[in-house]
């Protein structure tokens, strides 16, 4: 048996809203699972299978009517719970139940669970403070990756890579040579890196100059890197003038923002990948959004290379073990939560299938 | 071993005869045969293994000569009884004899054996009558498609399904308000619909046109969708001005047609998918046969995704139990008798072998 | 346990020399070994592991920095004995030492030994006197195909397929119907086929042009097949006005050259294709060179789909015993030599293994 290596029973970015309009379905694969979410009557999002009961199509190439999803090949129409609402000329009360999924849509995000419905809580979807708050802006995009999503937390959770990696952007020669720290704190790792006095790198001078402040000084620059499960790593990264106070600095010395990074698997070798900003300062400022999103994109771009030739070399050694030093520690003590997440799901999982047989799509 | 899911021992449609023309081979892969089509001296179409005795190099890469096929490497010449006749400076004699297929050409088809060419009977072919009666017309084309032959079995058995995939040309509402009913007879199912009193969609606006008949008046129309072992389903369509006894309507009522399918299995998760139209209303008028193919070609594009999303769903999900439902007792009998016929070949197999030793590909 | 089909301990051509320049590494895959080629600072070539020890990065997407390989992820700099050298704000003393390969540039080419390289001598790399000897001129380039190395050591060491593959510019019908004659020695094979008084084809009229000489009466024509292991086949050929001595004619009656084939395994199912030719005439004349180079290039093409389509062949009946004729006889006793050569290494290793354990990557 394939080992398991992402959690299920807990919320992930499934797409963006925007992604979800009208009466056009979205098919996508989560964590192993075809999905097909769509809008019901009142806008709401629902999440099935997209697999229809009748003869097996893709309901996701079907549309939605009268909030009810409607299969493209003959005409079932399902429900957000995974029943069958109708089909013309038959009677629909026999027919299997698909898998519906717990599905929410907050913070301009659609969040699902692709794991037991019965177990999902929308509490435990992650409050983002700068989606709410008026203060902030955000902009981002999503990539596809063929990498197993744990590689790209590794990369998120240590950015020494940005003085090679994004070298003409963000990267600059101070980074790496500036120690990290790494701590634990229950289900969150925090890996920090702070550098004084240093020349902001062109994203950075870009950022200044667009909060109206002089982009040529000596700046405190800062990452924050916040890993929370299942794959969630928000960045609080900035400059400010130096001097002033670095991270703590008030906000009229420095350009602030954090990069958001919701990873999705879609299979355990291939993710969804949400990247964006939230930025705090100018939020009104939609020109300033877009620039930072394209500049955003090209730089997140040059990750894809990396990580999917380093897939494919740790597929050709499996047996290799990676090294472990203090620039990884973040990406290591993200995983060792993962892994204890994944053993508790199996776990309890064990305990379930003892109490009643399993089932594979219909309940 | 992996399970037969199509008969050999019968005829299938290979190829359109116009493919295969002058010194150029064709080949194609059928039922899991790589097979090479070419015509011999006498325009005769020869269907033997695509693979040269010599050194395996693909002979329809070759060309004919003299009526044999030359290989393309080292200019072996092969028979259609696959038999090496002939190669530079060699004596041939002693060369295996490779596997040769059963093949004519009739109705502008070329049609293949792919099983023992020992049991092949051309009295077996289906008689079509469109195709030599001066009264019809055809126009038809080819599809390659990723799906189980039967998927499209199902699809053509169940016309239920041009109410939405194809909306905008031949679907409307009344298909899948009107019963089918489905009746077998040997090995021949029948699934027939009718519709009264209705207006016709797009395509049979045009048809009616075509016909100079008006097309804005109120119709009947018929679906009678006819399967015979393999894989062949004939449907006669058409619509008759309301009133003057549909399907049973005297000509000058009606436009009415018999949409040819062929359904070629190449493996055992992709067809050779042989569309077309046989037009029973002035089969002179070249443009209109043009027409009717191009709107047809469009048509049956639609089917595409669907039946390829379908089959990955089912690859997915094998042991999900499908509906079968009334409108899919076409396919549900179809498939019952696809299946007694695989399982008498492989019993009349298990006895041949039991006779004398299996053979690859010399005997 | 996938049965070894090439010898590892022994020098492949593993680029040309002006494919690795600069600060930028090469990364190929050579004999299932994903190897990383750079120029250290004495702008000598160097070939490591395609792996960084510290998280599995593809090291060839780095750059060369003071001599060292630089891993674009996250800086770690390797140098040509797979040692790491540095990694910023790291101690690397503990790291492991990776794989890495014996390497030499010479005639135009890197040479590698993908195999045990405490076992490489470099005095094994073949004397290539037409790279060294200025009366000589080379022009070649390099295919990518979808084959076993060995299929194209049987294309070339039977040349019959000249007439058919490429009729157009070597091929002639005077090929195959002249007799090879085929030699052993040692590890060597050689095939040779001599035709005599024949008009030369458009290839041969060109080059005899390209020389200052008629092209329009008979010639004498040579093919000289030479291989030595592991997969280099040398190919005398030429033509001289008839009646000349042919082959041993005097160099102002001819036009010859050596066709250079180097055929280096990428793995079992495809290779990395040298082809050139030496010439031996003109050899300042370098838009000669340049314009045999491009109709040289358009022949070895047509090899491609031949040798790809036979190999899918030989996949689907790998049972199929091929025909061994007198034109195989040089590929034929090619294989034996290599078939040998690998069952002394395999013997060699598992002597070796009885005496230390296995290790994978590191030592």
């Amino acid at each position: 048996m394939k080992q398991q290596t992402f959690p299920k029973n807990t919320w992930y970015v499934a797409a963006m809203a925007e992604e979800v309009v009208g009466s056009k379905p979205l098919g996508r694969k989560i964590c192993g699972e075809n999905i097909a979410f769509y809008r019901t009557a009142d806008n709401q999002i629902a999440a099935i299978l997209d697999f229809c009961p009748h003869r097996g199509a893709a309901l996701s190439l079907g549309y939605v009517e009268d909030g009810l999803l409607v299969c493209g090949y003959h005409g079932l129409k399902m429900g957000a719970d995974g029943k069958t609402q109708a089909m013309p000329l038959q009677r629909v009360k026999g027919f299997p139940c698909m898998k519906s999924y717990a599905v929410e849509e907050r913070y301009g995000f659609i969040w699902v669970w692709p794991g037991d419905q019965s177990k999902a809580d929308k509490s435990l979807i992650p409050h983002l403070e700068w989606a709410v708050n008026p203060e902030w802006a955000y902009g981002g995009g999503l990539y596809h990756i063929h990498c197993d999503y744990r590689l790209m937390i590794d990369n998120l959770m240590d950015l020494t890579h940005e003085t090679y990696v994004h070298a003409s952007s963000i990267g600059q020669k101070e980074i790496d040579e500036s120690p990290v720290s790494t701590e634990v704190n229950g289900d969150k790792v925090i890996t920090s890196r702070f550098m004084e006095n240093i020349m902001p790198p062109p994203f950075w001078q870009a950022a200044l100059r667009g909060n109206g402040l002089a982009d040529d000084v000596p700046v405190d620059r800062w990452q924050i890197c916040r890993f929370s499960p299942p794959s969630h790593v928000m960045i609080d990264v900035g400059v400010a003038h130096a001097g002033h106070g670095g991270y703590q600095a008030d906000a009229k010395y420095k350009a602030s923002s954090t990069v958001v990074d919701f990873i999705t698997p879609e299979t355990e070798t291939s993710i969804w990948y949400f990247w964006g900003m939230a930025r705090h300062f100018k939020p009104e400022d939609q020109a300033l959004t877009d620039s930072i999103r394209e500049g955003q994109g090209k730089i997140f771009a040059e990750d894809l290379e990396v990580l999917e030739r380093q897939q494919e070399n740790l597929l050709a050694f499996p047996d290799y073990d990676l090294l472990k030093l203090d620039i990884d520690a973040g990406g290591v003590q993200s995983r060792r939560i993962i892994e204890r997440i994944i053993a508790e799901e199996i776990t309890q999982q064990a305990v379930e299938v003892s109490e009643k047989p399993l089932q594979v799509i219909t309940f």
